[in-house]
């Protein structure tokens, strides 16, 4: 399978800060999807596509692994990195401040046909294409 | 039109503190929104029924004032006072902890037919019904 | 007192939708809240510059009026418009998409003294002066 | 190690949906933060004490597996299982609804010195009174 990685910037607003003036970390899980968002839109296979395909990609597993704190203001770059497509899509990130490593996780995905609901093990063939044709 | 006024209780959880180990301003609007389900689920009128019954109700106006700050496990009590029903649902909220008010606010819904988006300047007649039927 | 006015872009994330496929009105909050922090910081007088000096500006009311919904990706741009500056901070903010005005709301923020926990009528000298020398 | 285990209620608000009609994945890491602060107050041992004693104890890792999709009004159930003091606190956790398991995870946390910031690889001597005195 081809390698894509993307990177994405996000800046740590205020309302993200918890008492010890760091941000809390459930909200790591937004900076994550926000990665993830951008790197299918850089694919060109956005969730409006996969939405109009009927397929939905709903998170099965994710995990992460705190190793330092974002700050306000902080300029944060979310490197996702597309590790597995089928039977599930596994996506490994690591978000980045000031070139240090922060924040490492993971997140699996299950293609899910809208109507049915029925688990697709097979990736659908528009996502398969999508990543044929990326170009870094 | 008939008063009605509910009553109900919030813990502050941690997740909702902001640097100053206050809830952050914006996280009122969570508790509101919990207070006003809970005043619809009182009047046998939910969110599920109105999304049966082919209504939305969105926030076309809300405005809070905040007079003291809350923190970590305080049990506060969210009053909402039904202001007005039509040709918009306007409900009045007070936020109390301890005994004392820390926060005034109010909303203006507007009753929206879901298919067509079409605003309705009368109140549905189950909500009418609903609101004549309750008995505190 | 001179006229100010800043815009700050924000592109919609998918964790602000509601289940109308819309952002979920207490999100905006957060919207007015980071064009608010980028109006201080374009003005040199950021978040961490008010904490510095032992100066907290907490909101004491907030209005906000929806007058359409934004979707997930809409590239918004919030508009900062500093109304009032004594006895309170007054701000005005009107959002827009695809150059159609989907919001507007205001802010007023009081001046306290960290320590002391007293409201400070006058504006900080810091921020005066900070207004002053903002060049557009 | 003494086995504790404790059980918190929690009811599914309207704010935490996405545009599928269930809980948005990264609103569960608020549910079982709810539930581990319910823990450490069964336990006489809550936030308020930790901050006091100087000893925090910031999230190191966390993972979720996700089975089943919470909706609106859903009355929650979320276990938390002590399964290690030393030298980090890991906690397990079950998410039930309706009887039926919707969610998996755990979390591990450091012990931490507020003041310097070193982590404490025994744990603190009232974390472990409290455990020893809890009586379920």
């Amino acid at each position: 399978m081809k390698k894509i990685t993307t990177r994405t910037q996000i800046k740590v607003p205020f309302y993200d800060l918890d008492p010890m003036n760091i941000v809390w970390h459930g909200n790591y899980v937004k900076y994550i999807e926000e990665a993830r968002c951008d790197f299918f839109e850089k694919l060109n296979y956005n969730y409006t596509s996969m939405y109009n395909d009927g397929v939905m990609y709903p998170i099965a597993k994710m995990d992460l692994k705190f190793i330092k704190s974002a700050k306000f203001g902080d300029n944060l770059v979310v490197e996702c990195i597309l590790k597995e497509l089928e039977p599930a899509i596994v996506i490994k990130y690591n978000i980045y401040s000031g070139g240090e490593k922060i924040l490492s996780a993971s997140t699996m995905q299950m293609a899910v046909d809208a109507k049915t609901g029925a688990t697709l093990y097979q990736a659908p063939e528009k996502l398969v294409k999508a990543i044929e044709e990326y170009d870094e």
